[in-house]
């Protein structure tokens, strides 16, 4: 079976055409239509010398062949075996010629299937996309309340998901549905994704059994074969750091890799505590650690794709907390780009993190600090863009939307200057002339639109119209709009048979699981 | 007389040396200690080809030409007669020629000088200082309430920048002192700047003759001779875009030149009402406007120093009102900064602008995204740093203090990645090993106040411990360090003879000036 996803929004338009409420559909449609992956226009942020970039790649290799790196699991320590590498107990050597064979059959970019083909992305080079943050074990909620979020509040984000142009994913456990136990989470996590919206969406690697449910489903909706040969899910896999892989991890990539769906090879950086205080080193140690990782899915599986991932933060060495919107961390970002490059691995950032506890002014900055580095430095995967707050810790509906509107902005930013209308506008300011306006001459009036990005969640009139207006603090205004959005939504329905097929599937499962588990966030 | 100011922070240090008085003075020492002029480490976003900066140059040449450019006052007519402009009525007509061999005369870099010789500055290159913002008709007070600002105020806003590490300057009208005489409020103004402060500081050009009392003022301050070799105070001039320089704003440059102060030549952008709906051509015109008034100040005085200025803002097509934080902002600031170096005249910038009505996370999101904008586009002299919220109708106290933590953050991310130490820290990852912590490492121990910067002003501490602290938001925390700032600044005296001889002239200017006058505010 191959994907042959319902056109929903043009079904929509198709049954009630003419009159207004066809001419509101319209607007509709071009309000949720989903931006195509951002193929970059404008230049780089790398602030490294190519001596400075082979500097750190010698301090990688050097670290994995002399410090080693632990796999903490026995197939991979048998895998490595296998394929080279000199293994000590669970600390696996690895020599920098092996090292570099191996990530050299990586593929430097590929294409991201949705059961929309209209939303299918390429990824790599100068493309890249937006994925909403997950991971979140508390909300604050429509009302700005925080709180432990259920099933539905979990829909509710695949649905602003679904409907924010920006966001090129749906992702998955955006918040942790507490009212589901543990053991069958993962499953009613996926179905949400796929459901609810018809992007690219992200799969549990919470387990190694809860990986391969993932690719069963993944196989249902898409079909077998096509699975295969075609990226749908992506699994984050998240280093110990300082250089452990653990059992779990391990354990979940591997079926991933063997169907041939990318997953992230994500060090956990807590920079100054379990990296050096320091942010070259930190990036060399990171650099080790991801790239033994990227070997490893070519170990398992030759040729699958697979992107370089991190997550940073830097620790306050007075409190011990992780911060966000840090210099170091958008330094770190620029130079983790250029490694990426230099080893022409499509490479994966977070975005828009904040440690604020409150939708306030600390977590505007912190986003955006973040999220301006972010395009500064070419990241191809750009995880957490909507939504984080209080270090992951809760993810808000308000800042949600207000991320996914500001990934817009600078998707703008980041394709560049437009020049094509460039003479037109010179001689248009000849007509005009010194004391005139603009407001009213051709150009404007055909290119208002367009010309200059209005973002609908900043207010930007006057303090006596705001007043009128409800003195509305940015929260306020996101929640409405947040609202807005949800009572507009229109499902992208799954074909029948498909959506029972999965819900077959879901009722075995959590037949045969013990409702047993632990919980295991990733980021 | 030339500038011998005390030496304030030594004076408080040797009169009480010994004890723990001492030790606190010590470290409140270091933490007001301004940070040096920036010197910028990393590279920069240039998203023109050399091509596309020949276009803008091209289209700019073309527009001084042939659509020219109204100068409204007739000493200025006459200079640009003399000068061999053509001129028709008041339009003047600038031959590429003529434009091209006026500007090559304007330094590139020049030292900027303060009352205190340690405050002096470099600027122009790769060398840039942060200017709070000034200009605003209300404030947003210690108690977060929105109110007209008196002389008072200003001075708390003086004293909060001489506070500031990342603050160079202590600009001019950061509030209007609306409790004095607008006619007489330039000398208080300027007299506030001087006295809280002993950083660089402006000069108010709201009429000639106020420029001129601006400059006698710095006579006393730094001696007749001194200043016409050192440029010691900054003025504004705005353009009336498109295309029309005023008499007030022309009539107070010429006092700046001729003492050879600099003056910030500052097109001032409504992105589409008073430029065409284009960002390219946007910058076309502005590039036009600065170019000829930066002539100008060569044909007052040749070789006197000058900065390319702009203000940047676009226009919401649904609402008319200015905006802020937008992506179009951003890549004029990237391409501006292009065409000041393809001329190489320093080149001033407006930072950390913000629409919103208060503090909330709106102002967050647009201070932060332009401050990154401009830090990437090599602003030279980047004003408007800290305090602008509601377009520059309000400058917040809270934000202020937040803004020029934000600056010192900029500021670290400029100075780029620091390597003396990289050997030491990869041997560091060996020690540790896999599965260990960093935390108590020789190396993280030395370093870990400097390593990564760690905000004051953000919270990043759990929930928990944020609840138990009493539910902060960042503008209580801020306003509350503001407190704890004014509470132990320490005024840097002025000399007496100088202070009375400043006071004299106040004195017998506003005897000779009627108190009657028109506001004329500068951006």
């Amino acid at each position: 079976m191959s994907a042959q996803p319902e056109r929903v929004q043009d079904d929509s338009l198709g049954g009630r055409r003419g009159g207004r409420r066809a001419r509101r559909k319209i607007r509709q449609h071009i309000r949720e239509e989903m931006l195509p992956a951002l193929k970059r226009n404008i230049p780089l942020m790398e602030p490294m010398t190519p001596d400075q970039i082979e500097r750190i790649d010698n301090a990688s290799m050097d670290i994995l062949e002399n410090v080693g790196i632990v796999f903490r699991d026995e197939i991979a320590l048998s895998d490595w075996k296998k394929a080279g590498a000199e293994v000590k107990g669970d600390r696996v050597h690895l020599d920098r010629g092996l090292l570099k064979e191996l990530i050299a059959t990586l593929p430097s970019d590929f294409t991201y299937y949705a059961r929309n083909p209209e939303n299918n992305l390429p990824l790599g080079g100068p493309h890249s996309i937006f994925v909403p943050m997950t991971g979140a074990p508390y909300l604050r909620d429509l009302e700005d309340k925080r709180r432990n979020p259920t099933l539905d509040d979990l829909a509710m984000f695949h649905k602003l998901a679904h409907m924010s142009p920006a966001l090129h994913s749906s992702a998955h456990h955006i918040v942790e549905p507490m009212d589901h136990v543990v053991a069958h989470r993962h499953l009613r996590i996926t179905y949400s994704s796929m459901k609810y919206s018809d992007k690219t969406f992200m799969g549990m690697t919470t387990s190694p059994k809860n990986a391969e449910d993932v690719i069963d489903m993944c196989r249902i909706l898409f079909g077998d074969e096509y699975i295969q040969s075609h990226p749908v899910v992506t699994g984050n896999c998240n280093c110990n750091s300082p250089l452990i892989w653990d059992e779990t991890m391990l354990g979940a990539m591997r079926p991933f890799c063997k169907a041939n769906q990318p997953v992230l090879c994500s060090p956990f950086v807590l920079g100054g505590a379990n990296t050096p205080a320091s942010t070259a080193a930190a990036v060399a140690q990171l650099n080790a650690e991801a790239l033994s990782a990227l070997a490893y899915t070519q170990v398992i599986n030759k040729g699958c794709p697979a992107i370089y991932g991190h997550y940073l933060s830097t620790v306050s060495m007075a409190s011990g907390a992780p911060m966000a919107g840090t210099p170091e961390i958008s330094l770190m970002n620029f130079m983790i780009g250029q490694m990426a490059r230099y080893y022409d691995i499509p490479w994966r950032t977070s975005n828009t993190l904040g440690g604020a506890k409150t939708f306030d002014a600390q977590a505007g900055y912190e986003s955006a600090t973040t999220l301006m580095a972010v395009m500064m430095s070419g990241a191809n995967y750009i995880w957490h863009s909507a939504g984080w707050n209080e270090a992951g810790m809760h993810c808000s509906v308000a800042k949600f939307v207000v991320d996914a509107e500001q990934c817009a902005m600078a998707y703008r930013m980041t394709e560049g200057i437009k020049w094509d209308d460039f003479d037109e506008c010179i001689a248009a300011v000849g007509d005009v002339g010194p004391g005139g306006h603009f407001l009213g001459h051709p150009h404007t009036l055909a290119n208002f639109q367009d010309a200059f990005f209005m973002p609908k969640l900043f207010d930007n009139n006057s303090i006596e119209q705001w007043v009128a207006d409800g003195s509305k603090d940015i929260t306020e205004r996101a929640l409405n709009y947040a609202r807005q959005l949800l009572d507009e939504y229109e499902e992208p329905k799954l074909d029948e048979s498909m959506d029972e097929a999965l819900l077959d599937y879901i009722a075995r499962r959590e037949r045969e699981i013990p409702a047993v588990d632990a919980l295991n966030n990733e980021h």
